[in-house]
């Protein structure tokens, strides 16, 4: 493991730099990528990022500033990519090759040459500020809006327990530097597509319970995807919503990926374990956010999930 | 106008001192009172707050520390109260006695005899967390998450423009006294009643759109309010959703108060005046969010709010 002072050595050291963002790219990958690509370029080097898949539209504004860059690299890096499949397309070619990553994921394979894993950071985005200070890399406006949409979104806007007084503090100074915090978290966080809110709607109108009012079940089928028009971007961010029904104990969120083909995603509050739940139907994950896949028709999975959720949900009154 | 320092000095110089809240008590005003109280103790003087309305449940985890102490108060302060009428049904033996106010609204009328008003606090928090470093009172856990709740809940949890980099920088500190954050967090933040998940349904089924979709309206009638059983508390926050679809300018919420008597709720995106639409209607407010008050059937409200809407909507599409 390679500490933050030989990271900023060994990009020192190189002059033409690609990096390398996770599939489905989200606000934190990509506010890497952003900032280490802009801050390579202000000392003077060549630096693109790339990935396997579109970026979405509320992430490219704060990319517009990077003009596009061709160029043969002398040096790899991957942000915020913790095993190589998570290359997606890109990791026949990348796999064996990438010289260094940067990321805060525990669960880092180790699969870069080198790498600076630092699974205190909420975001990636706080390994990549430091490394950017190590380097004396000015913080511009365009540079700290990338920084701050990493960490505000891999942090669901400070909320989570993976936000520390750093990661604050950092946000504090992004701030100072010219990050325009407001905008950005309206975007990210505040506005919602037609097609989200009609997914939202039809979702919550099937809501069903069981143990009185302790699991909540919410079914996004194949037909409610598609009449919505929702996209993978819409779906994002629906699995918490059964959890946070008060005095909800287990929050199962059941997604028709094909027909009779369901991913299920399971969260819990502090009293139950949705790891060890899911670990009963095949599946796995954390504590408080699991998941598993099943086969059958609706109803059938609906009524597995409940079965399996009898021994885990508890008769006190609490999450 | 008082420095803190002074305000330090007023109550360094008193024993008894009872500390008032406003009416509808938000997560500021009854953080700033916990945090106070349990400061002031710390220091060895009797304390109480009183409000004039009974405490939301979410925030009575916070206030439990602070047992009821009765005495005869030498000195009376008001915490998060701009105007004497915000103490509600306490106004008539306040309105004229109050010590000293401790705010964050630049509206703040001077009710008080003296008073400290920082309107770059994003919380009246923040006016709070100054005083008692002043007054060198320990920032146990229990202070620390009082004036985290005040500070998260006034600014959206940090997604709101009164957010600034002194903000955060205290929001880490108080995690680092031991504010329980990401808990607070999901109390105050992620848990929703299910009676507010009711009424939301409800409202997002009758969402009506105008002007090739640049103004949404959302209606929440007697009727729907009653079926949900939806309370206040259930119904804050709704306002925004109609101004945060995307592509939205004109976002319009129209709450039915009495049988034909509507409360309308504007929030507008960076394009549109909020305030000067309303003002068409005999309302106002700000820039970003305004509010009228219409009489006569639902139809017929809907259509003069369109109405009203057509000479603000943009034609360029944009927020």
């Amino acid at each position: 493991m390679l500490s933050i002072q030989e990271a900023a050595a060994r990009l020192n050291a190189h002059e033409r730099i690609r990096v390398l963002t996770h599939q489905s790219p989200d606000g934190d990958t990509l506010g890497c990528a952003g900032a280490l690509c802009l801050g390579l370029r202000a000392l003077g080097k060549q630096a693109q990022y790339v990935c396997a898949d579109p970026i979405p539209e509320k992430y490219q504004n704060m990319l517009r500033p990077l003009t596009v860059q061709t160029f043969d690299p002398d040096y790899i890096v991957a942000v915020d990519v913790a095993d190589s499949k998570l290359l997606g397309a890109l990791e026949p070619v990348y796999a064996h090759c990438t010289d260094l990553g940067l990321d805060h994921h525990g669960s880092n394979t180790g699969w870069t040459q080198e790498a600076v894993v630092d699974a205190s950071a909420g975001a990636a985005c706080e390994v990549i500020a430091l490394l950017l200070r190590e380097m004396n890399v000015p913080i511009t406006p365009d540079v700290a809006d990338c920084l701050y949409t990493g960490l505000c979104t891999d942090t669901g806007c400070f909320r989570y327990s993976n936000t520390t007084p750093r990661t604050l503090r950092l946000a504090a100074e992004l701030m100072e530097s010219g990050a325009d915090a407001a905008a950005i978290n309206m975007r990210m966080f505040e506005i919602k597509t037609r097609s989200r809110l009609a997914i939202e709607r039809m979702a919550l109108d099937g809501l069903e319970y069981a143990f009185e009012h302790r699991v909540a079940i919410m079914v996004l089928s194949q037909e409610m995807i598609a009449v919505s028009g929702a996209t993978d971007s819409d779906l994002d961010g629906l699995a918490p919503i059964p959890r946070n029904i008060e005095g909800v104990q287990i929050g199962i969120t059941i997604r028709e990926r094909a027909p009779g083909d369901y991913k299920i995603s399971v969260r819990t509050g502090n009293m139950v374990d949705a790891s060890a739940l899911c670990r009963t139907l095949g599946g796995g994950g954390h504590m408080r956010a699991a998941g598993c896949r099943l086969n059958g028709s609706r109803e059938d999975v609906v009524q597995r999930m409940i079965d399996a959720s009898a021994s885990f949900v508890r008769t006190e009154d609490t999450r």
